[in-house]
């Protein structure tokens, strides 16, 4: 079997081919394979099994087929997947082929992690502007950027092409950055602010709430001690949750 | 129909009741009633209908009812849901009547932001220890916390007990912090290092990878290019996808 590529929908007119509309949960595990991926390419790999690269990833090998199949992907009995080739799927299908700009609103301690995390450009965004609400965090440069008053947030949305924004604010101030964001045409918000998020059809937003993973793991400690209390005795648990999952 | 609890496995003997094995997506969930459930409790709000609670967590009511369906709760018929038996339900559950001791290791930017964050101690978890490698960062002091050696791990987290390690390294350096957590028995891991862990059976690891959430949003704004881009235009999407789900 030969390794396919066929991630739009052929013969659809238009200048950006459709894009397979894929679950959830597999959008969610590109991102992993890509990474492992960029680590097989970079240390000299030209083809990965799907074991392997299930392995590389942490997800099961039949989930890894089943996604990748999705994608038009198949692999080479015998052989496994080309990463270069895999590697430019996986761009192409979400959208990594261009870089894109980043806001990022709230410079408090999340934010200054945020807007440090050297992750971001290398896997295809640019933070392009930094803002806060605190006049006595304007005009602090944090990795070479200005931190501009959010009043600006309109104007500069525009000037800088700002595609995704990010919200590190406390939760009161949440709604009224998103409500700015969504009315300069932002439609992609990362919130990491903990609360739910109104907003309008067409504009899609990913929450990330520390303090729920930390809560989530509660669940599997207070299992694990309500399991050995049982003549049972401990249950097998080695769930590596990936976020999105 | 009444409000049921019974959320250990009636009839077994043990220190600690047993609890349900509730779905993953659904663990996910609970910690979003609860944080809507006390936003509902502080604002003097005794009873919540199923929409109501839904709205405030941001999903839908259907998948309310079915995930409180696995902790036994069906609310009351033309009342809903009782606020504090729902919080204490849930707390139980989630093993947060119990306050968790949690070590974090790796102090840079994200280290700072995470020990500095204060919606964990509301939430039940307690910052009890903070490591780095970096002899310059030994000694530093955040939010009354010294950042110790991360060679005094093993005696610090036994002294502590450490239910909860996180790691916010950068990934070469994170299996072997995993290694040292795990060797001391610590069975519950956050990850933030861009990597995958390997762990034994029994332990659980859950990963935040900022750039993976970042690129999990690409692939929206990129589809909604290429929908735009065909004749039939624009599909509505507004998913609002908590982590975890």
């Amino acid at each position: 079997m030969s390794q396919h590529r066929h991630p739009g929908a052929p013969g659809r007119a238009g200048a950006v081919p459709a894009l397979p509309d894929l679950p959830e949960a597999t959008v969610a595990r590109l991102p992993e394979y890509l990474r492992a991926l960029h680590a097989l390419a970079d240390t000299g790999h030209e083809t990965v099994s799907s074991e392997g690269l299930a392995n590389a990833a942490g997800v099961n090998s039949a989930k890894l087929r089943k996604d990748l199949s999705h994608l038009g992907s198949y692999g080479t009995r015998g052989v496994g997947y080309d990463v270069t080739l895999l590697i430019d799927q996986i761009e192409s299908v979400l959208g990594l082929t261009q870089c894109r700009s980043v806001a990022l609103v709230g410079v408090g301690n999340l934010g200054h992690a945020l807007a440090g995390y050297d992750g971001f450009a290398s896997r295809g965004f640019r933070i392009a502007a930094l803002f806060d609400a605190d006049p006595s965090r304007v005009g602090e440069e944090i990795n070479g950027l200005v931190v501009r008053h959010v009043d600006e947030l309109a104007r500069v949305a525009v000037e800088e092409s700002i595609s995704i924004g990010v919200i590190a604010t406390p939760a009161p101030a949440a709604q009224a950055v998103a409500d700015q964001l969504v009315a300069v045409g932002v439609t992609s918000i990362l919130n990491f602010a903990p609360c739910v998020l109104s907003v309008p059809e067409g504009v899609d937003v990913r929450k990330v709430d520390l303090a729920i993973e930390l809560q989530i793991l509660s669940f599997h400690e207070h299992r694990k001690a309500s399991l050995t209390a049982l003549p049972g005795g401990l249950a097998a648990t080695d769930t590596q949750e990936a976020i999105g999952t």
